[in-house]
């Protein structure tokens, strides 16, 4: 009996590319025994074929332009692990319309093109696969398609990036202020050159709409989302968080309100009660946690991103396209979801609800309290607990409240309002306090 | 085009079985426009046709004799929910050797005779699929075996026995006894009449069992294992572990040594650092840290036990076994993994190393701790903390000892030495701490 040869081209062959070469050749045989076939990693995209790699690729298996591995008969499976919404898009579109497998670790493109790029698999007879686009290592969309398939999920949350993890728990754990992490962060490599995708959430919230779409078969646009970074969180704020017996985490949420076919997504820093899991996850890691109806919550925890992570992940695709390729058998498709959630719409601000923490600077003189309270009181908005603390600045003082539970609507005009009073020397700083019924 | 139907039996509709028919019936529809296929749940076995239970099973669908439901040719897929090795066994080794789908949460069974279920199974044409039978509702079954497949594993250990959890984590949390909690447990229906199965490890045994032989392809006996219950751990031993720094679980641990080709799976209360995501797994929730090679260290948890929870995983089984009998996609064998590994032995005492707490009772008179860390150092174990309280017996002291890294082998000898001196008025109860380096 002869056994089948797939053949593998890669397009991109940079940290995560160099990681997928590394592994898939020490696991060959293994995977090989496995899955019943011989593999053969063909071709490998790169921009320049004189740069040093940690990786040996003989050079027959070099090639400059990556559309031709998307265009090779030859080549079943192709990884895209360039990036980016350029030529990455084309490469993914041209692959999925000659019919061949796409694994693809490539958040942005899928955020952004998501629809397309289905509808391009679905016309042209190609697959895509993108278990290495959220959470590094961690198998969460198989486990959201495939594990909790008996599930509907009301509520899906966690922390989806590793950079800003690693420097909010350096800011906690050192008492230092967030330019500084950040600027550590860049010396170590747990933080680009350009940092502002990952500190100001939109990586986090790449992947809440990849798993929104699992979840419930939509792609909401970031302008569809509330994203917000973790710019303004302050050493202080994590200390005002300690001390009322929680951590902050930047976290994407994503709920989903069955009974007014509502779905919210948001991605913003967030008050996590000490003792929850997420709570504890620190560093680069990345912590999940996912509310089925049937199963309870499930929460998983591993390595978001880097080399080998990443390529666990690019790898487990591999074996899966393996699979389809040998048995044509198909991966439960996500379009019934789709179809199930057309009606599904964004949920409005009021219905969004949590307890908030608020912290500004104020005159320091008698009444100003006052006055706050009054403005919050004018919107609902209840006071659960203050702190007020001495100000760097000359008479002046830091406040800080937390209020009972309220919702956006509410606290988005309490905002503005209390940004009218002149006795507030900054405006502003609101954040969630996640107080999750499991 | 006709739509194919799924015809699916329950053995045994008790707590499980009456899960599984409730969510799949609620959840029918959604299965069924994700799946292209109809499902129908055709016949229920029952040992009192008039019992009275929570769901609504029409007349016509139930039946007396399980074996039927294995014989039935109209059937495609058996859950057999009734548990045990008896008739268990016999039903699930007549639906294999008939072609027949099992579905399965019998651990035990799979723990006694893995390889005759899998034997059968290849023999005729069946298959038996499992994720129910470890950690409840969370897929670690599916993310062994796919999700991870680029990895090899050197050390996967975990909760794996809710019951056992919710007494520790009771006890830890109360400050009370072993045998109050566990009463109260019972009563609130969180452990077993007979608790022995849970509280003596061998629960957690036959799940680390599965795990071992997912990761490693063997099938291990108990009697091929350490397994440790938690009935000899005191309130005075969580107080204790927790001034330490540390919790107090119920952990199996399973490490592969791939250089020596060892294996080793013990099961056995441990002390885990409180900042350890795992010490953090409280009540009935278990929680599962795998180490793989190319992923790092990734960690599940979730409801280990429960109708709801269960009905969850035999559910995502039942829909890959409708995949697969659709499509033909096979589920990547295990079988193979067993090839790999017909070398691997088990691993010598000396090599399990860790850290220990020694909690004895001694006669109070001098002397006596010099008695002790003689013994200790004449088996080359060296004392790293001694905690020494008052006991609640006349003229006797408490004694708690933590160890520098040492050896099972040497522990036991150190064990039967102590257990020698007349000093000691009660033999010492030795427990591991867990310092895994992830």
């Amino acid at each position: 009996m002869s056994t089948r040869t797939i053949r593998i081209g890669l397009c991109g062959l940079g940290t995560v590319g160099q990681g997928v070469w590394k592994h898939l050749t020490a696991n060959r045989t293994a995977l090989e025994d496995r899955l019943g076939v011989r593999i053969e990693l063909a071709k490998a995209a790169v921009r320049d074929r004189s740069r040093a790699r940690s990786v040996k690729v003989p050079a027959h298996c070099l090639v400059d332009d990556p559309m031709s591995i998307a265009r090779d008969p030859s080549i079943d499976i192709v990884c895209e692990l360039m990036g980016g919404t350029g030529i990455a898009k084309k490469v993914t579109l041209e692959a999925l319309s000659r019919g061949k497998i796409v694994v693809s670790a490539n958040k942005a493109l899928l955020c952004e093109s998501g629809a397309a790029v289905f509808a391009a698999a679905r016309k042209g007879g190609g697959r895509f696969f993108f278990e290495a686009s959220v959470a590094g290592g961690i198998p969460i969309i198989k486990a959201l398609r495939e594990g909790l398939v008996a599930n509907r999920f009301r509520l899906i949350y966690g922390i989806l990036n590793g950079t800003c993890n690693y420097i909010l728990t350096r800011m906690a754990a050192e008492g230092a202020g967030y330019p500084e992490i950040l600027a550590d962060a860049k010396r170590l490599g747990f933080a680009e050159a350009d940092e502002s995708l990952d500190v100001e959430g939109w990586d986090t919230a790449h992947k809440a709409s990849i798993l929104a779409h699992l979840a419930h078969g939509v792609w909401l646009k970031p302008n569809q989302m509330t994203v917000e970074g973790i710019t303004k969180i302050t050493q202080a704020d994590l200390r005002h968080a300690a001390t009322l017996g929680y951590g902050i985490k930047l976290l994407a949420i994503i709920t989903r309100d069955f009974a007014r076919d509502e779905l919210a997504v948001r991605v913003h820093p967030t008050l996590v009660p000490k003792d929850r899991v997420l709570a504890n996850v620190n560093g680069v890691f990345n912590g999940i946690a996912v509310v089925g109806d049937v199963v309870g919550t499930t929460t998983y925890i591993g390595r978001g991103a880097g080399q080998d992570a990443t390529a666990s992940a690019v790898i487990s695709d591999i074996a899966d396209a393996i699979v389809l390729l040998t048995t044509g058998r198909d991966v439960t498709p996500v379009e019934s979801a789709a179809r199930a959630a057309r009606t599904v719409r964004l949920a409005p601000p009021e219905r969004l609800r949590s307890r908030y923490y608020v912290r500004t600077t104020v005159k320091d003189r008698p009444g100003v309290l006052a006055q706050i309270a009054t403005v919050m009181a004018r919107h609902g908005v209840s006071i659960e607990s203050v702190i007020q603390t001495t100000s760097e600045r000359p008479n002046a003082a830091s406040l800080i409240l937390t209020t009972h539970e309220s919702d956006e609507r509410a606290m988005g005009a309490t905002l503005a309002a209390l940004g009218r009073l002149r006795s507030l020397l900054e405006s502003p700083l609101l954040l969630r306090i996640a107080d999750f019924s499991d």
